[in-house]
């Protein structure tokens, strides 16, 4: 169910069975030429939009900007703080938590906003709150990534422009993919002798882009949402089965 | 325009016309038994598509979660503390103005958020940074409301219903509009000898509704939306003609 | 009973009577060409005083720096961030509370100050610690400053010029009321198609003061002042007649 | 001058010629059986009204509650954090030199205040706001001290006894001077092998007094009170004498 | 050279050459049963020992306690948060850029201090206080440590075994590398349908150890440390070529 | 013993017979032109090194960076502020308190220490988790000193100086012993008219040294260290003799 779709009195009776709360999150920031800014939370929408249907699972509203600083100066990027991030993420878990819902997912669109959501996840774990893992649509296909192109999934690479053609196909400049993948890295970040020293996206992509883009199609970034819902919805079914106790924090050995 | 459905590329192009960055506010709370918890930031979104098309504004994502803790006791209420909401939207107007759009409007669907989004202007005027009043849509028709309607305009009262049933009359449980109206006040708050001590909803209305939401209709709801869009574009009209140095901090007198 | 008079020892037998804590809270800011900085806490300090020979209240110290920024461009005023008040307040009360007085009242001089004292008293209740409204002089009494002045009371305005003029007419420089008036508006703040875009006081008023003080004297004041003594004293009685437990937050429903 | 006495209008025109703002900063908090708990704001009042007459000068209003936990299991006694107490104060003093005052003194009544005010100081040298030492009454005639009482100064001891009977003689309760002094140490605090173990007053002291109060007097009162405020008058003049930028932090050597 | 070894005087000489800062950082944690708990700054303070003897580095104290909560349910285990960590780091470097040394890098032992380093490292080159990368070994030689070992380098795995038996023989219990190596995973973490939910170490290693310690020998901790040290002069001798303001921030497109 | 040189496994036994952990914190910071950068943390970890045999101790590593940056001005001190300083030190002991020892001492090295050491065993003690005082080793042995000295002990003065020629002979550069106690100042500080007005060291001593330091020796060192070495240890003794019951916070009288 969508929880802001409902009224104060039908979530009391539907809130009755559900068991996750979904919280997509996402970023509004550069995606090269191409994709439109708003492409981390159009997939995380979608991906939420996935398990909308089910009775146990109450999707939140989207969260649509996120840890993006190191986008900042590619025009239209917004970004917070990671603290501010965290607590405005961690505060939401607490409020659905005092509704009786204690696990949740955050269904992220956005790599950057992953140590945050980690550290949010933490400490709602380590106070007894709630237990919310991050679900990265990325990190739960990785194999049909690596089947269905050749270079890395990578920053508005194949991958999101696979899944922006399949989502949001009015958004995507596709006359301008070519010119997003010139001279773009294959993977993220810059690394000199076992340092990283690529502090923001600019430091090592003249376009905002890493991997290449022309590689996306719609077919591809059809099987990506399906195979990668079926992965979110396995999650959900994973977190529903087990008992909230057996995933509070472990004592002391 | 509507700045997440832009690439980098076009938002550099589109930003160099924009004047002034809007910002839907709002709340995911109860608005009592006949109403969408979304209700708050449904009608800032809703207010805010009535300035998407011009070429001087620039629509950011909608913020769906605000400073909501007096309805905590109510289903499905989610909130942020007021610190919280006010870095987000602070850092958020911040960062848009990096791209060089320093006017700013909070299009507020939600009275809670109203002192962070002040703090937040106060902060953001003083350093420099931007200029982002707040407007508040019942605040810019209080005739028309008080023409259209015997009781207050209330939380989830006659004004409110009137705006959903316009924009999103599906998310409406009209059947419930009576029992959402039972035995509620016709104003906010609760005051003892001139000490306000109605520090939650709950403290002064069962239902969590206040003001009569059977005078609510669709007809009115229009009437209101119509009537305080043209206000929002009188004010992005005001925002446009006003240089930015003439909207700073005065200096000492 | 004045707490600062007594020494632990006394204080330790006279606490055992005391059902609530008063705490005057004023500020040190512009009042126009005529009032004194002062204004608001010696409005602030005199209400407590009405209530200081009750054995059933400790009066504590008056504080007498708020929250004030919007009148920094004015000579003379001081101010702290609306955080650090609130902490000072909530502080202050969460010590008193400690020593079994978990009732308290904000007798408050400054309107400015009220968000923060709301805030502080939100916190309180919430985690049990005591029970601490605001009273707001001007709040107690709305029908007689209607009554006695054909403009609004106002900031340095007729009820406070009056108030002044009773209790503290050696500071009042009543061969300035005209001009103090000079060009002031009839009611706070300043407006724009619903936004309110008078972020500082010398936004919207040349002397820094609002409503017309020329309508002040000193036996409306004293008429105010025993209106609203009375006032503040019925809201000590409420207060004692409730139980603690009454006056907490209510649970989820 | 005293600032909250005056209009803004006249302040304008005094702060013209003030070069250092005065702020009494105190505590309420037990001094025994016989002296009241506003003994440091008190004293802090009456040593900074000792150079209110001075054109040059201008005194703030009191600050009441310090950093006094330490007391907190004694009856009455209120106390902030430090951190708030530093802030409170801090901000207190950017405002004042806001309007051009930027020399202050702390005319501080209370020893466990210090260390936030010196962190206050610290911090408005650091940036250039202020220079703003802390004076401590008991500090500026140590030998006067010692000649005049054979124990030591102490908390509620003789020098605060004395000191209170001269400015506060009806708050005293000479007759359990006595009872104050009895089984309390000579000096402040509990050392064992070079640690600090006395963490609250009540670890060292039955009745919450430090030194002999019985050897306190009037006349010791009045001697004290002239000798320190002639020391203060001398502090302000130094001050008066040094161009704000000799008061600067130094460089980098 | 190492900077507290110098007196003010001898330092101002030496940092004259000095350009760039090595601050090791490591951790006090569990490593299993046969691995100290200080293995992570006594490979950080190795490392940083490496580069010592160069006129143009100045190695500073090891920072020995970092950001470990994840293995808090084995004992001996030490932590702070990562706040915490993240501000003792940056005010350091902006210490040692007072004094003109501006590049600087983290001699890092402890993966869970990367995000923390990378958060001070983004503000410290924001603000343009310095440049101040993260170097860990475990980075520098990837290829080697796959060369070495069949298992993943991992926690307390064959590469920290390697190098504890290379640089602090007498205290890595040899006899307990078999039982530390008992039913432990080949890499770190754990993964759900792509959803990390291995929050602390304890969720997945009984022991503590993360890879085959008994993969780690002597010879290869040899190979390890001469590698890895390479690389680190090699990075300071990157750093020291390129001049600071290429390596500030870049301005927005 | 010492923590970081046990693996996990054997700290869990070697833990069950500690009562008192232990741990050095210093400072990097000028000591004038004859003493290391690394005096004080040199010493602390000296002294927890002559506690290290005790079974009923643990060591924890030495925390080199302290709260100095009142020398800021003499090349190659470090600092973190106050904050900072005793936020790392308070997470410290809540670890090392979570595996069951709640007794700790700061065997501290540096005087600018100690303020934000108190603060951090304040909150300690209050919330119950441990009771850690700190230990100054000049404070232990004061009248050794005085019975040593001529001169105060003072910084960087003969009583450090002693210390360090026993420690740590080779750091010391005796020939500029001479100039650094040219024109400086017999005790800490400067103060007119009863206010403290020294901020930083510089305001009060040319080269950085408070007292006469060719007045030190390594007789005098080794005597110093074998007298205050026994403090330190009666110290140990007299917090395992008392049960951590009768160390906590006095309840209100």
């Amino acid at each position: 169910m969508r929880l802001a779709d409902h009224t104060t009195t039908t979530a009391a009776e539907a809130l009755e069975s559900v068991d996750v709360a979904v919280v997509p999150v996402g970023s509004t920031e550069q995606h090269g030429p191409a994709l439109p800014l708003g492409t981390d939370f159009i997939t995380a929408d979608a991906f939420a939009e996935a398990v909308t249907d089910r009775d146990d699972v109450a999707v939140l509203p989207t969260i649509p900007v996120g840890v993006s600083e190191h986008h900042r100066q590619f025009h239209g990027t917004l970004w917070v703080s990671p603290e501010t991030f965290e607590e405005y993420v961690t505060e939401t878990i607490e409020a659905v938590a005092s509704h009786g819902v204690r696990k949740a997912v955050f269904v992220n669109g956005h790599g950057g906003n992953v140590n945050a959501l980690e550290r949010a996840a933490r400490r709602l774990r380590g106070d007894g709150t709630a237990f919310a893992p991050t679900w990265n649509w990325w990190e739960s296909v990785p194999e049909l990534s690596d089947d269905l192109f050749d270079s890395d999934g990578g920053h508005a690479g194949p991958a999101e422009t696979s899944l922006l053609l399949e989502l949001a196909a009015s958004l995507v400049r596709e006359d301008a993919l070519e010119e997003a993948g010139d001279g773009v890295p294959e993977s993220w970040g810059k690394s000199v002798h076992g340092a990283s020293v690529g502090f923001d996206t600019i430091d090592f992509t003249p376009t905002g882009v890493v991997g290449d883009p022309t590689e996306g199609s719609r077919v591809a970034g059809e099987e990506l949402f399906q195979a990668a819902s079926e992965e979110l919805n396995a999650l959900v079914d994973w977190l529903v089965d087990k008992p909230f106790d057996s995933l509070r924090s472990t004592d002391h050995v």
